[in-house]
């Protein structure tokens, strides 16, 4: 690491190398050797045999891998357009068919379908990802569908809910997020061969004007990549509206990871639930005892960043003239290679915490039970209403003591003491025991929230990961800093 | 309208009666009862009938409409809960089914599945526009699909292209958005009948128990309503992510009407390509021949906001806490109208403007003509080799001469005169006429452009809006302002 | 109100009338008229007597407030310009200056002079009301200086501060903000007279080239306007960068609010501060005890709102071509009113909030006791040092006893049993009641923060609030719903 | 350069090794090294003498700058505490003081000091930068102040102005953002010795209870590191306002950069403007003539990037929870270099684009030409009327005409023959020649806009330019890529 000259922390500090990889030099050349490969098949296959041979085919084949970059670069500087330096480099390793790489090809030939096959690739370990947290969270919720504990609304107590329904809310999330990566991947295609502005003028002239060979070559150059398909209709560059779309499907992604942070640093300072705290790992020195969450608070920071970039795509989408502009080209470098490390980055901490979250049922119960006498007022008045009181006194006893019970946590700092008040009330036709009773049984408030749990776990999540089985990540989620 | 305060300009200038009304009190408090309804037949249904009786669902049902305003105004104001002041208003009317409106529910039983609804619905108005939209620009690519215009990157003249073909742009990025608009319809569904923070604890409670039942409840009332499904698990709300999704969809619509009319604007200055003018329609006094591309100015405004509106649902959903914070609630009420008003302004312009877009053939001739020479030149160096002449000799003589009519253009502000530079020199082996002759057939420097169009439209394009033939707009795009 | 249609609940619900008013028609036709006034009366005193007279320039004043809308609109309805139609209008009241109204001026004199009047009336409402915010927590940083609390760091329990040192760090913001409001104030110039392009060209000509005199018509229409100069360059407008420094000024505001409304929500659900709770405010009716945030929350989500709009007044600016482009229109004319309108409502819920913020000591001690003891084992282990023990082995005892306490906590949901611990521990020197009179008195924790806070009141808050003591708002923070 | 992994653009292409060195960890741990020799000196000149000793202060201060960076990162792998890590490490070089570094302080001492330290010295080397651009352009507007040009409103051809004047814009735009440049420089104080949550409680004990001198610790630490003072009051960390307005300033240029970079690359397109072209830079190999405007499109496109930050540190501000959430650490260790490096890439574009840019005359002239008819109808109407004629028949004449020469040029394509109509038309009581004649003077047309500009560079901007002589940058703007 040079440390005279910054560093950027995605790489240095957050990310996997497989993402690292994707948006190296050494990812971009190759690949677009392999575009160049492609084209020069193609073109042999589609009848231009006489100027492209199958040998030049085998030759460009074998040497894909094969670069000098220092050549390259020296190149580069030279001539000043990157592509060129690598047509020659390329050239100078393949003597035979240097005469035919890139052939009728513009630079978004290579550059274009390179950057789309790099999408892809860095979508599908998202994806891998993505279906790893949803894993870690299933089980989470399947083994915590029946704990109650404290629904919350404008963060104050409300009815109760269990730890595992609570958390099907974040799979339900993702699933929603997984949704939109599924369709970014099944609706990707390749830019394939469309020349200068789009209209394949010079393939055409190729090939003699025969047209449907050009169609062709098309078609074949975007399948022998790998693409399902080819991108109808382009100007120089295929359409900025799809990177637009790529980075909202990731900063959907952001959006729920920082949900879900938020809400565990929320829990955290309850005490009710927390990140898991690695063996070797120390609170502060002067406070041992202390449990930062401090990979929730990092997820909320890169979710904030992440969220934050579909605007520059808009932006640059929007504002792109006629065929293309080349404001595109210093904020895509950077902007796309950031939102997938801040995507990658996001979902290694997501993995790692929901791997091992801990959740405290002591504390948990604690907090319920501190406020389960407010809650049990509208159970305590039907019971009372059944044995013969008006409802509506009754509602005003509660009502009266709930207020008061209310002031003394507040005002006093002491424990609700809300149904020794109603024991105490001679209005109230209940002991303190048989109060204490009826609101004994937590999970009688908490609804169908363990059923539902179960539900949406066997008729929704399990689904999706039975037929994911196969690329279900396995995410290396140990963090270096 | 009052003009002592503030109006809102998307009402008062920009959008459509429609979509103005699904917005409205009326819309929102009609939609509350149709709720109200559906919940208390589904009650009926599902055995609850000696609660729930067959005639208070049709006293109900003959009240939906029967609103007074200034009644459930009043009560709201005493009693401070908007929801409880339309029961009460709803249940003066309907004396017999008072008691059991909104049995069981909570407030976002009737605020959530409304909101949904009133969603569905405006996004099938904008699904309608768009798809409007398409069918205009489809008929003006068809129209236009052989017609050369020059291709432009970093806004300079590249190779030529067709004015169809430059347009199937357009219809492939609203295409794009129209797929999102679909995945939104097609995943929309009600957050149904769920209770406080979502366990359906009250309705497990009124059921006696019986889950089964409870989640029949759920299901039935989110088809009464319309919708193909209920949302399988919510906190109090649905999640905002939806929202988020939505602001997406939109903002996307946005972002392609963006680029096309900053693309227009450029043609404007350019006299190639224009906004309808309508008839009754003057250049300001002074410059009566002045034609302001003002509609494609606005729609560029309008959209800018547009896409700026995800980041608010994003950061609203990312920040809401456990199972709802209220931080949604006053933005939600703003930004949600506002998408949906800027989209429908947006496509009233959008259909306005490709209903009857102005294409100047002869500017657009003229602009070509004016590049054409510098683009001719790899043609003439291929006729030139063909002839015998050395292919890098050529190469130097035609850089030369290109370079110095670049000079002659830009520096003495006079026409391009390469061709006579050329067929003065002795070493090009051609006369002005010969020269004059290579070049003037601008169609063939367009490339597959035409075919393109033709296929773009026939194998895409129709079949989508034959699919569709009965959801096409028919939005009455004159404009007020 | 008109139910039919959306009404925007900026205005129906959450803003003042007198913020609503500055953004009326109004006040922007009167104040077109004021500019004319101000143009009329300069021309007449440079020196353009036998064009305009003195009676004309008195009975222009004389109409400024009488203006028949109805017949303006119907002209603009007709001509299709809104700034013609009141120059016909205020003629037709008018009929000796019929005809030197508007005098030499293109749209944008009126337009943008009053912008900018409008802007300073309303930044000046701002600042009122931004200065009553920080008078009231002057007050209750005054109060609470000595009141110790827990500081909070990653929302885990940190070394106390006093509940006056953590609310001056709101007012240190604030006054941040005060800051670049009063750099905007200071300086907001006119756009003056300057003509179509800036160039001032047709004045030239009715000053018939004396270009010393149209410089001093531009200053003196100024001045009238009650502007302290005029912007010594424009274009058709005045530069849309002084709206991106407005808009920042603004969201400044905003971004403080939320940090405020956020911090005090979580303090609401640790019951150790509230914001008032209104007399005839109840709780939901099944949970009377119930104090919602709610406040605090619609702050939240009315900054995030105004959080998100100087990106598109930063696209608008940076999107201007030329001399100008009307695509700003639209937007301008929903956001500068949104920006203000939403810097009202969250002015006014903040003023009414920290009126009467109300903080409960039993609670805010109840938390610091509970976490004290981890937070004195640095005292403990000095005074150990002091009797002689080794500091290392103090350490590690104590460390020890720390985490187990801390699990105690956790995992038992009991209470903090540390003291107990320790003083059970043979190896620390102090029985329980030493180790609980060493940790008694909880101010010695807190430091400087009542000095700071009384410091920084009288060093800078105090001396700020007396210099504009005339200016202070008087706002009146009664909510309406 | 590793090619096997992601690199930064922003370091590996786009920005000056100045400020790439400001943000790399040399420069972060040499300040971290000051930071403790200020404390260190500072606590042994207010009575600490007995524990720190001149001679370990010296010791302290000879070793700043001998860092062995191995050491401290292996340090911090294992104790996982960076700040820590280089305790020891300056420890291990200062036996002496060894146990004095950091005393009484937390880390965010050297993070927040060193943070502050380095946005100066960026933040002056930004001001330094835009000094330079405003002197470019000055030269320049100095130069071009006479030459008319078509002004452009709507991007339609308006009145004439001068190239200078609308230069002059630009650089008024520039002194807005100066500014606020300015202003973040006079506000920026030392975050001081202030301890964990901002109380300076472990101070306060060091100097066993002597606030006084506690306060005056906190000022000396600013000042011996280059501060104009201490903030007054602060949680863990100085409040992330500061960045949000930090960012807001850089925005701001980032703004002003991109309307500039959008305007030349419409100009560039008319052929009247351009940015100058590098003598070894060639057009594409194929284009040989074009000059495409790269450093324009790149700097847009750095712009876009730049003026998307506010939002994050606007955000991040706002969700700080209390004295501090670590929320904020990874996201600010991304962004405040961001900032910098791209407002750093974009103000070297920024003078190198305005060190020489080219304008074209002739071009210029013949744009005027094309539209001037058009423009000259006031001037031929109000001779018309002063021969006599009737100033309405005049209007209808000139009117009728005017559209019909605009017909001509957009329908035909052919020249504005709006004189010659007019000349024919014997209802207009001029010749040809004397039409023509009238118009010829294109100078008469542009108002004030020589005497603006001479103005405001003599009264405003060379004034500036002259005040900050010695800080005016000597930028390299050669670029690399």
């Amino acid at each position: 690491m040079n440390r005279e000259i910054y560093q950027e922390p995605l790489v240095s500090r957050y990310t996997s190398k497989e993402m690292q990889q994707l948006f190296s030099e050494k990812t971009k050349f190759t690949t677009w050797r392999k575009c160049w490969v492609a084209l020069a098949e193609a073109q042999y296959e589609l009848g231009l045999s006489d100027i492209v041979t199958a040998e030049m085919v085998a030759e460009l084949k074998a040497n894909v891998e094969n670069i000098d970059y220092d050549v390259a670069a020296q190149k580069e500087k030279e001539i000043r357009h990157d592509v060129m330096a690598h047509v020659f480099e390329f050239g100078s390793k393949c003597p035979k068919a240097a005469g035919i790489i890139h052939l009728g090809a513009t630079s978004q030939f290579v550059v274009c379908n390179t950057d789309l096959l790099v999408q892809k690739q860095a979508m599908e370990l998202v994806r891998s990802a993505l279906l790893q947290v949803i894993q870690n969270l299933a089980r989470f919720c399947d083994h915590f569908k029946d704990l109650p504990t404290l629904g919350f609304t404008h963060y104050q107590p409300a009815q109760p809910t269990t730890v595992g329904k609570r958390n099907t809310l974040y799979i339900q999330d993702l699933l929603t997020d997984l949704d939109y990566v599924e369709m970014f991947l099944s609706n990707i295609k390749a830019r394939g061969a469309k020349g200068t502005v789009g209209t394949q003028a010079t393939f055409l002239e190729l090939f003699k004007g025969d047209g449907a060979r050009v169609r062709q070559l098309d078609e074949l150059v975007a399948r022998k990549l790998g693409f399902s398909g080819t991108i109808p209709v382009t100007g120089q560059t295929y359409s900025r509206k799809l990177d637009m779309k790529l980075a909202e499907a990731l900063a959907g992604i952001g959006a729920t990871a920082h949900k879900f942070a938020v809400d565990l640093r929320l829990l955290s300072n309850l005490k009710m639930q927390e990140e898991p705290f690695a063996k070797n790992q120390t609170g502060s020195s002067a406070m041992a005892y202390k449990r930062n969450p401090m990979r929730s608070e990092r997820m909320t920071g890169l979710a904030r960043k992440l969220m934050g970039l579909p605007q520059d795509f808009a932006a640059t989408y929007a504002n792109q003239w006629f065929e293309r502009t080349l404001d595109d080209s210093a904020i895509r470098r950077m902007d796309i290679p950031q939102a997938f490390l801040l995507t990658d980055a996001i979902l290694k901490l997501f993995v790692n915490i929901t791997s091992d979250m801990v959740v405290y049922p002591k504390q948990t119960e604690r907090h319920l039970r501190a406020e389960l006498p407010f809650m049990s007022t509208e159970k305590i008045l039907m019971a009372a209403v059944e044995r013969g009181e008006s409802r509506q006194e009754m509602h005003e006893v509660v009502k009266e003591h709930s207020v008061a019970a209310g002031k003394v946590v507040k005002e006093e700092g002491l424990e609700n003491d809300l149904l020794v008040r109603l024991a105490e009330d001679k209005r109230i036709p209940f002991s303190l025991d048989e109060l204490q009773e009826m609101t004994s049984d937590y999970q009688q408030f908490t609804g169908r929230a363990a059923a539902q749990t179960a539900e949406f776990l066997q008729e929704i999540v399990f689904p999706i990961l039975e037929a994911n089985a196969s690329s279900i990540g396995n995410f290396d989620a140990s963090l270096s800093v």
